[in-house]
């Protein structure tokens, strides 16, 4: 049974918060967001490919990664505005659907003691919109998803 | 006498929109934002020193720069998410006193003819909060004084 994640998306607000923990160490959190080759075994829905283009995740570092399921093919890239292993990230985030309309996200990764790490990720978008739709695409069950391959990957790399 | 400055801040949410017209060319315009020789020249309140610390205004590029008023400093740093010449930026802005409370920031240039431009400026802050205390610590007088340096710098580029 995964731990569970908490989304809140305040109405009328343009911010989506998402909480989960882990039973893991925040090191081992942290590497698979720092690793482009473990990124690929976790990040989005199950079912889907993950083909990395460019991933440097660090201080000034850019992203861009594309998610294929099936036909479709949907890209997403940014910048890391900062990036303190064990810490933060702050990133921009854009999906090139919607050219243009860029996120900042920031993900915190908090040790809880006892090979535990509590991840918080707040999102923040240019419009009440851009949130809305975002929430309407059904982000939730690619972060849920997401969040229990990151699970099986955790698991594994600890025995 | 100058252009208005136009600053809507609409109550409850993270958001600031600036627009202001220039009586230049847009690739005028743009060049004074993106060589730092010339962003050097008018960005800021007027008195205020500016040191150029790292100035890459291009996708991927990062930027610092220090303003100093007498004794105070204040430095603001980020990244750039895209930079389309003539068209727009989106970049990440810091200041560093309030660390990870990071903005995004889009400033869109549009050639209105005549060699006119108009800027539309959008940031986006991490909370309400953040966006209230950009707009109490000042930030108006900033920017009108800034572009009216502005107005300057170009007047004097075109003749």
């Amino acid at each position: 049974m995964s731990n569970p994640v908490t989304i809140t998306a305040p109405d009328g607000l343009p911010f989506i918060e998402i909480v989960r923990e882990f039973e893991a160490p925040v090191q081992a959190v942290y590497r698979a967001h720092e690793d482009p080759a473990l990124v690929q075994q976790w990040l989005g829905p199950k079912g889907y490919e993950m083909e990395i283009d460019q991933f440097e995740m660090r201080t000034g570092g850019r992203y861009r990664y594309l998610h294929r399921d099936g036909d479709a093919t949907y890209a997403f890239n940014g910048v890391v505005h900062v990036a303190r292993p064990n810490e933060v990230v702050i990133q921009t985030f854009e999906w090139e659907g919607a050219p243009d309309v860029v996120s900042i996200e920031s993900q915190t990764f908090e040790d809880l003691g006892g090979g535990r790490t509590r991840l918080t990720g707040r999102s923040v978008f240019p419009s009440v919109e851009a949130r809305d739709s975002m929430i309407d695409n059904g982000m939730e069950h690619g972060v849920v998803e997401g969040y229990e391959r990151l699970d099986d990957l955790l698991a594994a790399d600890q025995h």
